[in-house]
C-alpha cells in the first residue's frame, strides 16, 4: 500500500522558486572578471534564470542537451545553474585549469551544444572551438559592449545580448526527478576522464544534507562565500543549499588571492566559507603579516585534500574560526563526511577534541560507508584497521556517463552495489573516517602499509618545508620503501639528514622515509592536487641509497 | 536522459541503520510509566527494533498491515516506530485522549491488526477490545512480570515476552519509498476522523527538513526532549530526525507536569525541547515560584496552537531560551513553517525582532504556501491581506485513507493540487506567515473579517484571565459580532466592563467584543485545542446585549 502524500518530484527549479518567493530580497554579491562588485537579489536571479530558459528554448535545445560553462563563481554562472538544469537541460561545468586538449576531448565526449565562458578563458575557447564540432553556440559571459571583435569564434554572442531579448515569463517544467541535471568530469590520473551525471533528485537530497547543522550548518542568517569553484563538483553543492535556506551568497570571481578573498569576507560580513587548503594558505599568508582579524567569519569547511593540522590550529587558535574537515569526491556530489563533534565529546580535553577534528569526519545521513581488506571483507571500526573505503547512497554514482569504465560498483552479500572511492582510511568506534592514503599511493613495506599522507604531514610541519610528496620506491628486500620529495620555502634551508632526524619520535622507525629528494616543484593537477604519477615518472631513475 | 546516481529508496529503516552504525553509543533516556528512568543506546534500539520486526513476521503480518499504539513517548514506542515501519508495516499511533467510542471507530476504520499499549491505557483497551474485531493481538508495553492477570483482554502478551524470544538478526527489506509507513487520524471537529497516510519518502524528506538550522537545528551535540507526544503527528518528526543526526533523545513518558519535565531537562542536559503551549505553561508555572533556572536548554519549538506572546517573552527575557514558533498540522507531517530570523533582521531593534518572532514563521523548503481570497485568487504577501492558506509539497497529504472526505486538493492554473489548511493568515514581504484564525472561526462583521485569535490574545494578556475563547454571534445588522468567553484565574477578579475597557487602544474599535461571558471552563479537544463548536453549542441561547 502506498502512502497518500503529494506526488511532487524533487527538482532544482523548486529551489529557485522557493528563494524567489521566500527570500526575494536576499543578496547575491559577485566580484566580476572586470574587478568590480555586482549586487542583486534572489528575485533578480529568478528573473534572469527564466530568461536563460527561454533563450535555450529559442536555440531549440532539447531536454537533456548539454550546456557547458568555463566560468568563475559569479551570478551569471548561477543563472546558468538554474536556467539550464531547471529547464531540463544538463549543465556541464568544464574545468578551465585543464589542458586545452583535455577540454576538447571532454566537450566532444559530452557532446556539448552550447559553451558559456568568462572572458578570462577566451584564449582557451579560441584554442579549442574549431575542434568541438557539437558546440553550435558560444556565449561570452560579459556585457554586450564588452564583447571583443575578431575573436575568430563563430556565432559568438554576449550573454547579455543572448538573454536580453528573452522573456522573463517561464513556467518551469515538471519531469522525473531522476532526470540528469548536471555533469562533472573527474580529473582521472589514469585513463580517459569520466563524468558523474547528477540528477535533480540527487542534487536536492544533497542540498538538504549539506545544509544540516552537522554539515555546513547553513541558515538564512548566514553570509556564505564559496571559494571552492562552481566548476569543482558544483562548488560542493553550495549553489543549491544556499537557495534552499535563503542565505546571502558572496562569489569571489577570479580573485582567489588572499587579499581579495579577505576584503570580500570583511565587506560582505561573510560568516561561512568553503574551499581547498591552498586558498586558505594564501588567505592566512595575507592576514598574518598584516595582523588582520576576521570580524564576521565563524566557520569554514576545508576539503579537496587533507588539511595540514597546522592550518586547522591557526584558524582556531589565532582567529577563533572553526575549521571543519570534509571528505568527498566528484563521484559523491561531493559530500561524504564532515567533521563535527558529538554531544559526548563536548566535555573532552581540548587536545582530545583536536585529535577528532583532524579526522575527515562522520558520514552524513544518506551516505553509508565501510572499509574493506584486499579480499573485500569488511574491517572493524576501531580507528586502527585501514582499508579501501566503499560508499553507497542516493547522491553517489552508479556508473559514469556513456558507461565509461564499465560498472564501477562492488556488490555486497545483499546484492547492493558500493562505490570504491580509491581512498584508504580507518574508521573509529564513533564512525569518524580518517583518510590514510589513496589506494594507489599507499606504500607497501615488508607486508605492512605506510600512509604517504602521514609522512608528508610530518615533513610540512618542518619550518623550512613548503610542500612534500611521499612515494614508494622499489626495494629488493622490503618490496617498497618510502622517500619524500620536498620543496623548500623561499630562503629556507634544511638538509636531508636534518629532515630525516625530524621524523624521530614522530612515527614508527620503519615508517621513516629512506631518503629526501629536494625538488623545485611538485607537479599539480588541474584541481590543485599533487600528481604523484608524474612525480614517479620524474624520479624513475632515482636509486635508493641503502638498497 | 536520467542521471547516473545510485537508485536507493528513502526508507525509515535507513535512519535506524545509520544511527546504529554511526551513533551506536548515543543515549536514549526514557521516563517509564512505572516512574523510573530507563537508559540505553541506539545500538540497543536497533537490536530490539529488529526483534520487533521478527515478532511481526512470526504473527504473519503482511506488508502494509496496521500496528496500532496507545503509548507515551518512550523507548518501546520508538522500537515500534522502527520495527513496524522498517519491516514494511504501517504504524498507527492512536490518540489515547480520544473517547473510547472514537478509538473503536478509528481502530476499525484503520483495520488495525495489533494494538500495543502502555499500562496507563489498560482501561481504554478493556473498554474497546471487544468492539475491535480486526485486532488479533494485544501487547502490553511492560515487563513480563508486570502483566496483570484477568484483564479480560484475549491474547494479551507483554511486550518483553513478545520480542524476548525473537531473533535480533534481521535484514531490513528494500521496497518502494512511496510505501505507507505510518498513519495519524485528525481530530476533526466535524465529520468522521480522517487519516493522513505518511510514506517512507515523505517521512525521510520531512526528517531532513526538520533538522535544518532554520527549523529545529538538530545536531549530534544536542540532547532533545520531545514533550509533544509520539501520538501527535509522530512527535513532529523528532523520532526520525533524531536518528538522522544522532542526538541524545530524552523521553518524558507520562509525566508531563512542570516538575517532572523540569527535572528531566536538568538531569539529562536537554538543549532542545518541543511541545504545545499548555505544557510550557505548566513548566513555567513550576519554575517561577521556585526561582529555578535552565542550565542547558537553549531553544524550544512551540506549536500546535498559537503561543501567547507573554510566554515567548518569559522564555527569552527571564530564562534566556529562544522560543521558535512553528506551524503545521497532521496533514503536513506536520511542519510547514518555523519562525527564525533572516540575516537582514539581525541588526533590527529588539522590539522589531520580537514582532517577527510572534509570527508563525517562514516556509521550510519542501513546503510551498499561498493565501487566497473567497474566489481562490492569490492574495499579495504584504502582511495585511488575509485569506485561506493553501499548501503543497512532498510531505503534505494528497488525500485521506480510504478516500474519506473525497479529493481535498484545490487545483491551480497549472493543474497542481494544493491542500486547503483551514487556517486563515497573512504573509508578509519576507514570507512570514501569521495565522489570524481558523477559517471556520473567523468572525465576519459588516463585510470585514475579525480574527478570533487576536481577540483572545488581548483577553489572556489581562492578569485575571486564565483562558479566553472568542466566537461570533449572529447580529441583525452586522451579520456577526464577536463575544469572548473567559475563564478567570483562581482567586482573580475582573468584571465585564473592566475587560471591555482593557481592549481600548489595543485593537480597532469595531473589533472590540460586544460582550464578555464568564465560564467555568472552555471545552477542549483530545489534542488540547479549544473546541469552539462545543462552546457555540453551550452558548446557543446566548443573546447579544445590543442586538
Amino acid at each position: 500500500m502506498l502512502g497518500l502524500m503529494q506526488d511532487q518530484p524533487l527538482l532544482i527549479s523548486q529551489l529557485l522558486e522557493f528563494a524567489d518567493r521566500h527570500h526575494r530580497d536576499g543578496e547575491i554579491v559577485s566580484r566580476r572578471v572586470e574587478g568590480d562588485i555586482h549586487r542583486y537579489t534572489y528575485k533578480d536571479l529568478a528573473v534572469r534564470a527564466r530568461k536563460v530558459a527561454n533563450a535555450l528554448d529559442a536555440m531549440k535545445l532539447q531536454f537533456s542537451d548539454r550546456v557547458a560553462t568555463l566560468a568563475w563563481n559569479g551570478y551569471r554562472h548561477l543563472e546558468l545553474y538554474y536556467g539550464v538544469s531547471g529547464s531540463g537541460r544538463v549543465l556541464h561545468t568544464l574545468n578551465p585549469r585543464l589542458h586545452p586538449d583535455q577540454v576538447v576531448w571532454i566537450a566532444n565526449h559530452a557532446e556539448d551544444q552550447v559553451l558559456c565562458f568568462d572572458m578570462t578563458f577566451l584564449p582557451i575557447v579560441q584554442a579549442v572551438h574549431a575542434r568541438c564540432p557539437t558546440i553550435k553556440h558560444f556565449i561570452a559571459l560579459c556585457d554586450a559592449d564588452k564583447l571583443p571583435q575578431d575573436t575568430g569564434i563563430p556565432n559568438l554572442t554576449s550573454y547579455e545580448d543572448w538573454i536580453g531579448g528573452a522573456s522573463s515569463d517561464y513556467v518551469w517544467p515538471r519531469f522525473d526527478e531522476n532526470s540528469a541535471s548536471s555533469m562533472c568530469y573527474t580529473s582521472g590520473t589514469t585513463g580517459n576522464p569520466k563524468a558523474a551525471l547528477y540528477s535533480h533528485r540527487s542534487s536536492t537530497l544533497h542540498a538538504y544534507a549539506a545544509a544540516l547543522p552537522d554539515v555546513m550548518c547553513l541558515s538564512a542568517r548566514d553570509s556564505v562565500l564559496p571559494v571552492v569553484p562552481m566548476f569543482h563538483v558544483n562548488a560542493w553543492g553550495i549553489p543549491y543549499s544556499a537557495l534552499m535556506v535563503g542565505c546571502k551568497l558572496v562569489f569571489p570571481g577570479p580573485a582567489l588571492d588572499g587579499k581579495s578573498v579577505y576584503e570580500l569576507m570583511e565587506s560582505e560580513g561573510v560568516t561561512f566559507a568553503a574551499g581547498v587548503p591552498t586558498v586558505w594558505q594564501m588567505l592566512l599568508g595575507h592576514m598574518k603579516p598584516a595582523g588582520l582579524r576576521f570580524s564576521s567569519l565563524t566557520r569554514t569547511v576545508i576539503g579537496g585534500s587533507a588539511c595540514p593540522p597546522a592550518m586547522i590550529n591557526a584558524f582556531r587558535d589565532d582567529y577563533g574560526v572553526d575549521v571543519l574537515h570534509a571528505w568527498g569526491m566528484t563521484e559523491m556530489s561531493p559530500l561524504g563526511t564532515l567533521c563535527t563533534l558529538k554531544n559526548k565529546h563536548l566535555t573532552l580535553r581540548e587536545d582530545l577534541q583536536m585529535a577528532i577534528r583532524l579526522k575527515q569526519g562522520r558520514a552524513i545521513f544518506g551516505v553509508d560507508m565501510k572499509i574493506v581488506d584486499e579480499n573485500g571483507q569488511e574491517l572493524p571500526w576501531d580507528g586502527k584497521a585501514f582499508g579501501d573505503v566503499l560508499v553507497k547512497g542516493p547522491w553517489i554514482v552508479a556508473s559514469y556517463f556513456k558507461g565509461e569504465g564499465g560498472d564501477p560498483l562492488v556488490k555486497d552479500s545483499n546484492g547492493i552495489g558500493w562505490f570504491p572511492t580509491g581512498d584508504v582510511a580507518t574508521i573509529d568506534e564513533d564512525g569518524y573516517l580518517q583518510i590514510t592514503d589513496r589506494s594507489k599511493d599507499v606504500i607497501k613495506s615488508g607486508g605492512e602499509w605506510i600512509s604517504s599522507i602521514d609522512i608528508e604531514n610530518i615533513a610540512v610541519a618542518h619550518p623550512a618545508v613548503a610542500m612534500a610528496a611521499c612515494i614508494g620506491v622499489k626495494h629488493p628486500k622490503w618490496d617498497e620503501r618510502p622517500i619524500v620529495a620536498v620543496v623548500k620555502k623561499p630562503g629556507a634551508e634544511v638538509t636531508r639528514d636534518e629532515l630525516i632526524a625530524f621524523y624521530e619520535g614522530k612515527t614508527a622507525k620503519w615508517q621513516i622515509p629512506d631518503d629526501v629528494v629536494f625538488v623545485e616543484a611538485i607537479p599539480l593537477g588541474a584541481t590543485g592536487k599533487m600528481l604523484k604519477t608524474k612525480l614517479r615518472e620524474q624520479l624513475k631513475d632515482y636509486k635508493l641509497p641503502n638498497a
